[in-house]
């Protein structure tokens, strides 16, 4: 056991107080875990779009202050009571969504959406007894996604934390535990390519270059990339991306371009925008008789799915997908063994590094869409040993 | 060689020469069948929704006189050049749609919407010369979906027909061709529920109670019907339906009560009604996490289907279906296979018989809502005796 177990931990966080405003670097006083709650040192996190998304709050329910990042590696510090699964020293991925193994969703073959602990971006709290497990000065601070990665310790529950080969280096699998495989996944469980067939992946950021990478590890003879960035298509050649579509460049609908590059429509579609215009695009594009489209990008609260229903008639099928259906706690542990297998690229993902004290650089580097992943570590070693420290 | 062969047969059939005007028993003159086309004789005919919409041929392109029939079973007259598969004799079904065995569609494992031979509502002559086979006195008379069965004889592509069981009952497995393998196989190819699922059906017509025969054959535990006519439900109990919603009994959409009486949603919808509203009711009304909606129905041409983005997102699949994803000529032979091993129960659908020369009786029962199926022997046999011929 650590000498820190069942105490709290004093530590640094970055905490965001304000939309919008830089993160401060302040001391976080974190309480030990409680029943089926695991306390986990970070040690490398990375930003993602939706920590972005939550920071700047726009039309949202202002919930400050708070400690946001969900995509990121540690080792279990100590655990709570009744945790069976982990213990103290194990590598580990926390997760933003659940998999309590006991609902209809866990217990179902089909669904990863966990009735206990899925995803929930208004959630503050751990659902234990409803209080945070943050606090500066006595006052809480609010979770976010029941992970908080930006605090070198966070407490997490047991369901939302992925036990990974011991060897895994999570500097760079931390991006497994989001990005990564909400697009994969969306491509290799859910379109499911055969060899040989074309894909078209709407939006070319982190999720639709891993969605890229999935068609690739398919075979994939064809990956169109439709992008209204022109900036992306030389980086997403290296991602597999054979094709290039802006639908600027054009005076008709995209679909009808994407079905004349392939003789009546592309065997497989991938949406990775939360544009619904992008949506209906990805969808219609796909080719009648076998077309399969996947949505996985999120859309706004009002917006409205439009298509005339003989496009479905003509045998072409929609799915939306969720965290790629991986089931957090089973299917995660193998995913990164296929990275430690070498099959998966994961390093063409990561183009920045930085100090933990540098963490708004990284939201700089994602805004101004210079980055994919900025891996943020969490001990402040020099940048360029980034990856050699002997704790991962 | 059969004594008709290479010769123009003359022989009854029932013509359309008017929208909603009764079919006139004529002598009409059947062409030998050219390149890749087989002359049949039909021996039982049935009357589907199909038939009576283009019929009526309300808001459509007057297309007569017509010699309307596509669900049906004969035996093989005479076969044209080239015509490799099929002999005199064989016992076949025509099918309303093809499968040419050479185009990208045949080609694929998962189409069944051949390029060349795909239904084509607004076709009334063979694909070969552009002409029709049939003529009355000089005058041709138009085909309808390439089958025309309300003939005693008459010409059909090769890939038009499914080479049955030489033992099949005609006058039983006719309904196989086409209303009963549409909801059979929207059900068993598509929706693919497993043992123990609910299965929601919307419309129960003879579309839809085949559906629900798929769900029966699958193990559902739960087949809920929903139609805006009470008197279906009796009938419906026979097709294993164990619960019934009538959406004007309740002041909430019908999804809200079935995800009500359902703990969350059906795990499958089948739409056998063409209405767009209640595609929209049967795809909203599945369980997130591995709900899957089949459209089956046709809708009007400019119908929208709309829904909320996040209905697919939380992992619920939309799909069409044409004809139950069955390749006619590849699986047909296969479905009365099932009926001949006595695992689908067909005489369930057969609510009515009468003569060829009664046949106008057949669209009264249809468009009175009294008859699922009316069989019509082509041959005056008296109506006790259909069934017992020594043709089939």
């Amino acid at each position: 056991m650590s000498s820190t177990a069942g105490k709290v931990i004093t530590c640094r966080a970055a905490v965001a107080r304000e939309a919008g405003k830089p993160l401060q670097i302040e001391q976080v006083e974190v309480a030990p875990p409680q029943a089926k709650e695991v306390r986990v040192k970070i040690l490398f996190t990375s930003l993602c779009h939706t920590d972005v998304y939550f920071w700047e709050a726009k039309g949202q329910t202002p919930l400050f202050p708070r400690i946001l990042g969900h995509e990121a590696g540690g080792i279990v510090e100590s655990v709570g009571e009744g945790v069976t699964d982990l213990k103290p020293g194990d590598k580990v991925l926390p997760m933003f969504t659940g998999e309590c193994r006991e609902c209809a969703h866990c217990k179902s073959e089909e669904s990863n959406l966990c009735d206990l602990l899925r995803i929930d971006t208004e959630r503050c709290v751990m659902i234990n007894d409803g209080k945070s497990r943050f606090s500066i000065n006595g006052q809480p601070i609010h979770h976010f996604l029941g992970t908080s990665t930006f605090s070198e310790y966070t407490v997490i529950h047991e369901g939302c934390l992925a036990k990974i080969h011991p060897d895994a280096p999570l500097d760079k699998v931390c991006v497994i535990s989001c990005g990564f495989s909400t697009g994969f996944g969306a491509t290799v469980n859910v379109a499911r390519p055969k060899k040989g067939m074309s894909v078209a992946i709407f939006g070319l950021g982190a999720v639709g270059l891993a969605a890229a990478e999935g068609a690739r590890i398919s075979g994939a003879s064809r990956v169109i990339g439709i992008d209204l960035n022109p900036r992306r298509f030389d980086e997403a050649k290296k991602f597999g991306v054979t094709e290039f579509v802006n639908p600027k460049d054009h005076n008709k609908p995209v679909q009808e371009v994407i079905a004349e590059m392939t003789n009546g429509g592309a065997d497989r579609a991938v949406e990775c925008t939360g544009n619904v215009n992008a949506m209906i695009s990805a969808f219609e594009c796909v080719h009648d008789g076998w077309g399969v489209a996947v949505l996985v990008g999120v859309p706004g609260k009002d917006d409205l799915f439009k298509t005339n229903p003989m496009n479905f008639l003509n045998e072409r099928t929609l799915k939306g997908t969720f965290y790629g259906n991986y089931k957090p706690r089973t299917d995660i542990p193998k995913v990164v063994d296929r990275y430690m297998n070498k099959e998966l690229e994961i390093e063409k993902f990561i183009t920045h590094k930085v100090k933990f004290s540098e963490i708004n650089k990284a939201f700089e580097y994602m805004i101004k869409g210079e980055s994919l992943r900025t891996i943020i570590a969490m001990e402040d070693y020099e940048s360029d040993h980034i990856g050699e420290t002997t704790l991962c």
